[in-house]
């Protein structure tokens, strides 16, 4: 049996609220035992969602758009390298059994929208990706939390069913 | 040179209206001398607007996530088979010089999503991408049109552009 | 009914004599009525086979491995832009009909190996994929030109059946 | 610092001594602290390495091509789900710093053009990817061993430069 597998999005340029909510997310999920899956780079949501991780002691995967690790965060434990750009978006949510958003942009955007297409949880935790995915909040697939302990405690009741 | 490609993006499943806009959309494209290029299966607003197209003597290329044919709009000129399921989504914005997005769900927010990522100018129609890409609103990157005619006016000046 | 579409795979640096046949493969193609599908690049095989095609009224369309067209070759009449690097050769094969393959290296290797996988016939041109594809050789889907007109001759054989 | 990470590639179908081999290459990967890499699936030399890897107490990641985990080996750590088919090969390829190429047809063989053309050292395990590879043999990318003790002593090599 693999452990679960809790991809965390976000933004590339945060805040500084966001960026402590991604790196205590980190350390929630590493303490629950799980895996820690994200975009690998070393800047925003990404970088401080692995610190957290690995400063708690858990296990931190990178799947990273570029053809090298040149610019992979310095927490992962494992780097995968596609070399596809932001075909790798669909990656990150494929390998993820539960996927968190936080703030970010149009990559965060995309990842919720592939994750919900690939019919994963998605918990939003202060990302708001409009009213074009009602259909999936309305079928349970898409939540909110307020905080990372809420995002964790949904995360945890999607693993067990 | 070669000529402009307008991706068009949008839903499997759509109404009777958002289907005669795509076909609309179609029409337009082709009376330009533009070349189509969508997500190519035979469904939704893929489907309605190949015909459209096609109808009017246009060249139309459909970029499909399968491995094979089989789902193709029997309107393409010409079919890009990827393999590679949603990550093709990517293919499809980079390969378009404008996007015009119509109503649709997850698989249109991803392709917004990607188009703006890669700089590329979105015409929305009928399709609400949510909050998250304020900023390419702010940039002029994003913008609306409330008709087929005027989305095709908009795409104009972004090519002389 | 869509045109039969003819993948020309090869090297990106070849000597004379490869330039020559790519070009006359692109020429024969075009005569065919069919269309020319390349890696897209301007260089090698693919910039000289598309522009046979090109001076002979064919159609050309290029599949970049690049985010953008700005390495295309200026021969195409069609560019599919994927950001995906050597994904792309799947792409290649996939969307073509029957796949040649010229002189080359291993990108070359890459996409004779990958169209076998997915049962498209391969017509060698001069380039020798090695020993691990004979069981492709024994089942008649891996073949051998001795030169562009051979090779034009195999291929509407395959598009025959 | 991240570990090594060896990328065993192979086929799907072998024979007793193939398997063999491979199974021994996952105990000796694992035995000197490296992360075995794969495609992940529960057949051939994937299976095989992975489990000899997962005895050892070794790391096991797979890289999968299907949408989902169902064909992924039992042995697996970690998978990736990639949902892109035979384009996984390259990211197999690209998350691996030394390739290993153990006997297989056309699968193996594009895995072991993608490492090359990623400038990326791969130790030929009786597998022979022919003759438009010699170039990367004469730069000494491409090199032979003569059973898994000697693959891994190579791959020991190449890890220290």
């Amino acid at each position: 049996m693999r452990k679960p597998v809790i991809g965390v999005m976000g933004g590339h340029q945060v805040d500084e609220p966001t960026l402590g909510a991604a790196h205590r997310l980190g350390v929630l999920i590493a303490e629950r035992g799980w895996v820690l899956l994200s975009g690998g780079r070393n800047v925003g949501v990404m970088a401080a969602s692995a610190a957290g991780a690995r400063e708690a002691g858990g296990t931190v995967i990178g799947v990273l758009p570029d053809r090298d690790d040149s610019r992979a965060s310095p927490d992962l434990d494992f780097a995968i390298v596609t070399g596809m750009g932001e075909a790798r978006n669909l990656i990150n949510v494929l390998s993820s059994d539960v996927v968190i958003a936080c703030p970010g942009g149009a990559g965060t955007l995309s990842e919720v929208a592939f994750a919900l297409i690939a019919e994963k949880p998605v918990i939003l935790l202060g990302f708001d990706p409009g009213p074009s995915l009602d259909e999936y909040r309305d079928r349970g697939l898409l939540t909110e939390a307020a905080s990372p302990e809420e995002a964790v405690e949904i995360a945890a009741r999607c693993i067990d069913r």
